[in-house]
């Protein structure tokens, strides 16, 4: 959408080893049976087998569940770019739920809009994957603020 | 924060069972370890121990937990008003994070703040308790979309 | 950024000269100095010149000013799906500031994500053009509600 | 709404002339018609005489003009907190529109949630009066950002 799509160059070269220590460290995301399935610079993509465990009542996947694998993916879609030593945390999200996530498996991306040395900008997509056939089921505006000196683990 | 807070009067008056039967039919509720605490016109309230199975990388509750908890908080503070036979679907919520979400127990509340015959609006609140003391930790502004002859179950 | 963008049929063929004259009764859009530069179904683009009278109190255009004019674009790019006979209304929209408005002129883009009979989401964009070159200020995300029998004039 | 609204105390005794003389650069407010009507610690109050020159297409005050004045609102009750040499932008926010912007007079409320040395975290209420009843007409939820040794002026 954006005119000139940015092509990021990250400042640790190491920065995808950082970004699978970091997420393999998240208890939430073993818990809700998310998967880290794809870091480049300033993307990251996390997937989710839809099931029971992490429904709603109407046996969609939770909105809160959608949210962790999207907030993650933004989240770490933005610590890729991050200098060795410094960590990432969320200030904040907002979400809009556009049809049922549910399917064979939901794929959330995070996708940097505009880096910076205290703040980044990220925007994310949840697609529901069905019998081959991608749906959009969530768009998310998210603002990451970086933590110099704190390392993640 | 508003003058007058308003007094909310259920169109069904066993709209505690209704909620309490929808949120124990939320499989993500129970993977995450949720407690429905306390229920009322146009409020209600989720509580969560803190614990590594719903952390992220640097051992705080996960923000997609967090918003998983004051979502569903959101999501029943309206849904208490609803008519029988009506269903609720979250449209959008934004989460601010402002403190880490750790300690004894983490108290999601959600609040009625429009209600409507198609939307409904709510705010929430997430405060981490720990030693008696109470910390605010995020704060949500949700819509709420009611889903007309669609039951809960 | 999505897998497929949509392609969008509006439902009344004359849709432009329901945004037109739409826009043309928004006193605030005169009073910024706005103007509807394009217009396609799910889509609408809004102009405005920086200057003093819609500057916050470093110079650059106001956050509030910026939002008018991504709001109505996001607004207008969901009126162009629109039935004959229904009216639009912004329920809600998050706005993150990416860099400071300002420049030769600012335009607003709104762009149709999901639309539907009650509810359309959109997403906004506010690009500051100068000496040839944008660059992104602002993103939006928003919701509509479609006000079906309620004229827009 | 919260169990313990906090009570702050201001970084520099002279805030609200810093406030006044901040606003008072606001072209976009002069442009709008909008007026500074309370300064206090971590709050602040503007208001707005509804009219044709600052409406939207039905007759009622723009959305983008309601978000104008409690951004300013927001932004200026963050900005009663700050030091001496430093400057306030808004990162981003999200705003609710609950009901129609008319009447006699509108007033925004900007109130500090958390302060923080970089980031600080508003609510921000917009309330229609007429016929001295007040409506709530949109709740907005702000992150600001303080630049240290950056002036206002």
């Amino acid at each position: 959408m954006t005119a000139t799509p940015p092509a990021f160059v990250p400042a640790d070269p190491g920065f995808a080893a950082r970004v699978r220590e970091s997420f393999a460290r998240q208890g939430a995301m073993k818990t809700l049976g998310a998967e880290l399935i794809a870091v480049a610079p300033g993307y990251c993509a996390i997937a989710l087998a839809p099931r029971p465990e992490v429904a709603q009542q109407h046996g969609y996947v939770h909105a809160g569940v959608v949210t962790a694998i999207v907030d993650s993916a933004g989240g770490y879609a933005g610590f890729t770019l991050f200098p060795v030593g410094a960590s990432v945390l969320s200030v904040e999200f907002k979400i809009n739920l556009l049809a049922p996530a549910t399917g064979d498996r939901l794929v959330a991306e995070g996708f940097v809009v505009k880096p910076g040395r205290t703040l980044v900008i990220t925007r994310g997509e949840v697609h529901a994957e069905k019998h081959g056939k991608r749906t959009l089921v969530a768009i998310m505006q998210q603002t990451l603020i970086v933590m110099h000196g704190k390392k993640e683990a």
